[in-house]
């Protein structure tokens, strides 16, 4: 598994191009990602980066990665982030790791959004892992409501005794859907439920490529929009 | 002004009926539906309320108005707040008092959205009060770019010499758009931005009924639906 990850990790670093402002995604996949940017630093590539997470920023930081506020850009040239599920056309489920909302804005602000997953995965149909909802504390018994009338068991995420709190302040619902027959129908009527912050669902309009790694060093490469 | 008010708030009082869960919403003019459904509740009228602030969970709990918590409740039968403009066809802006997100939220989950102006807020079209929009904090700056895009003048609200933050943790940019030609159109331009938690545009769909008192004493009834 490790070796998978590694393989789509160092071959995703190969898109950075010397200039860019890019995107740092945040979980195990993305640290070999980071690394191998680090190496081109070393070697003499200049680049401007932004984090999803303060551990990816501290990561950056040890590898001499330039980290830059967000008010000295004007949007992200090519953003790399992990996935929890990845299906053939590009659609994903992200947010395991809790992050899928701020992830969602750097990959909204991004010209080009590479996904980096090892190969399991790749899914015939997304929802096998619970879809990560962020929502607001106030009156979420009401949205947790309105999640279980599109047909799933929403579950509000614990860390410990405690509810799970989002680094926006927030609730997260995990949603066991099992089956995800349309994902953009989906996120839309999820979106629409007022008290909802952001889905974990990344429709493919969003993705500009897939990189699934394979424990025996090979990479497969999907590009939804060819 | 003050007339106008309270001629629109008491009116709205007469919908609330025997064995309701009543939403409360906050503002100048709900503090006299408050009131008056206070005189109904000693004259012997049975209700179950929620408020969108806690300052009128107090003023309610002052008027002996039973306050109990979400998780009690499936739905709310009627809910009563102001708003900032409203069109003749029932849309509205909100969240000039910063809690629209949480108006939202019990609008929604209403079978009734009873709202209550005077008729200094009936307006030919919306968009002279800039609307608010709730934002995540994190890459605010990027927001504020995408909702510039859509035409408006967008201007974090300020506390001072800090940002205003929202009850809900998040920043609220106010978006002057002078002119708002299309709600429905807008509001879901808006919405499909990342980072964005919830807009101060009400479209009609949610809204049942709009009341505005005159200073005389009249009160006029916007049925958006009829």
């Amino acid at each position: 598994m490790d070796d998978a990850k590694r393989h789509a990790g160092e071959w995703s670093a190969r898109y950075v191009q010397d200039g860019m402002v890019v995107g740092l995604g945040t979980g195990s996949t993305v640290f070999y990602a980071i690394q191998k940017i680090g190496e081109r630093i070393k070697q003499g590539l200049t680049i401007r980066a932004v984090a999803s997470s303060e551990r990816s920023e501290k990561l950056a930081h040890d590898m001499n990665i330039p980290i830059v506020p967000f008010n000295s850009i004007d949007s992200i040239d090519l953003y790399i982030d992990g996935a929890d599920e990845a299906d053939r056309h590009g659609h994903l489920i992200k947010g395991g790791g809790g992050a899928h909302t701020r992830e969602k804005i750097l990959a909204y602000n991004s010209k080009k959004f590479i996904v980096i997953v090892d190969s399991s995965k790749l899914v015939e149909r997304l929802g096998k892992f619970p879809l990560p909802v962020e929502i607001l504390p106030f009156a979420a018994e009401l949205t947790l409501n309105h999640l279980k009338a599109l047909g799933c068991e929403p579950r509000l995420r614990r860390n410990g005794n405690q509810q799970y709190i989002s680094e926006n302040g927030n609730f997260t619902a995990d949603c066991q859907f099992n089956a995800i027959e349309d994902p953009v129908q989906l996120d839309a009527a999820i979106r629409s439920i007022p008290g909802v912050v952001a889905t974990g669902l990344f429709v493919n309009t969003m993705v500009n490529l897939v990189i699934a790694g394979y424990a025996d060093g090979t990479v497969k490469e999907i590009k939804p929009h060819e």
